[in-house]
């Protein structure tokens, strides 16, 4: 697999709309999208700084109390703080088998829809150095 | 203050070579910068994708058993994983005055060397939703 570049990076925060005017009025970025993953029970929002090219993805868990979710376990067990790492992969199907085939534990076997209409997929933390590292392809 | 660009995300590792060695073989990274860090006592690196925009910093402590450092530290109390996110400003000095006089805690009240030759500086964790968050002008 070939790294394109970081495509953004995953901070789960308490309060997803707080967050959002934080980043806004205190650090000067900006929110370029906006929304809730049903699926995945998640608050999400990216935002960017002003040459936009890497995003901050905010993540706050739907129901806060539901530990099946492995956002609101992560906010419960650790805190607001980083949570991920995203890289952008030209294709995530091959990259999927060439990290398999280097013996890389992979959460997600195949590619899945994620926010803003990218195709993710997620590998083992225990298999990247502690890092939980996303794929995406726009 | 207004973000230019989120600039690297810092990642914390048992074995500064090793972890290099993955990111390359494993991820398709390269290793742009590999520099001992004296006054901080940490060995670093950056890896880029093939774009070369935002920066993954590797970081490991040159002593890992000297808890006055907060990445070793660090990477006893909560093992490898994301350490901090650095956003890049075009006046660090100028940012730095605006996040004070909003209320938000620092770590560096003025801007100091880093890496790469870049000038920076840490804002506080509890300030920020969690993240500990540097600022980074080139």
């Amino acid at each position: 697999m070939e790294t394109q570049d970081i495509d953004h990076v995953g901070v789960v925060v308490e309060n997803l709309e707080e967050a959002i005017k934080f980043y806004e009025e205190k650090l000067g970025m900006k929110c370029v999208y906006n929304d809730v993953l049903k699926d995945r029970g998640l608050k999400v929002a990216f935002l960017k700084g002003k040459e936009g090219e890497t995003a901050v993805e905010l993540l706050e868990p739907v129901d806060h109390n539901d530990m099946n979710n492995t956002v609101a376990k992560f906010l419960k067990n650790k805190g607001q703080g980083m949570h991920h790492l995203a890289v952008r992969v030209s294709d995530i199907s091959a990259s999927l088998k060439d990290l398999e085939g280097k013996g890389i534990s992979l959460i997600d076997k195949s590619p899945r829809p994620g926010a803003m209409g990218h195709t993710v997929a997620f590998v083992h933390p225990k298999s990247v150095m502690g890092l939980l590292l996303e794929l995406v392809q726009h």
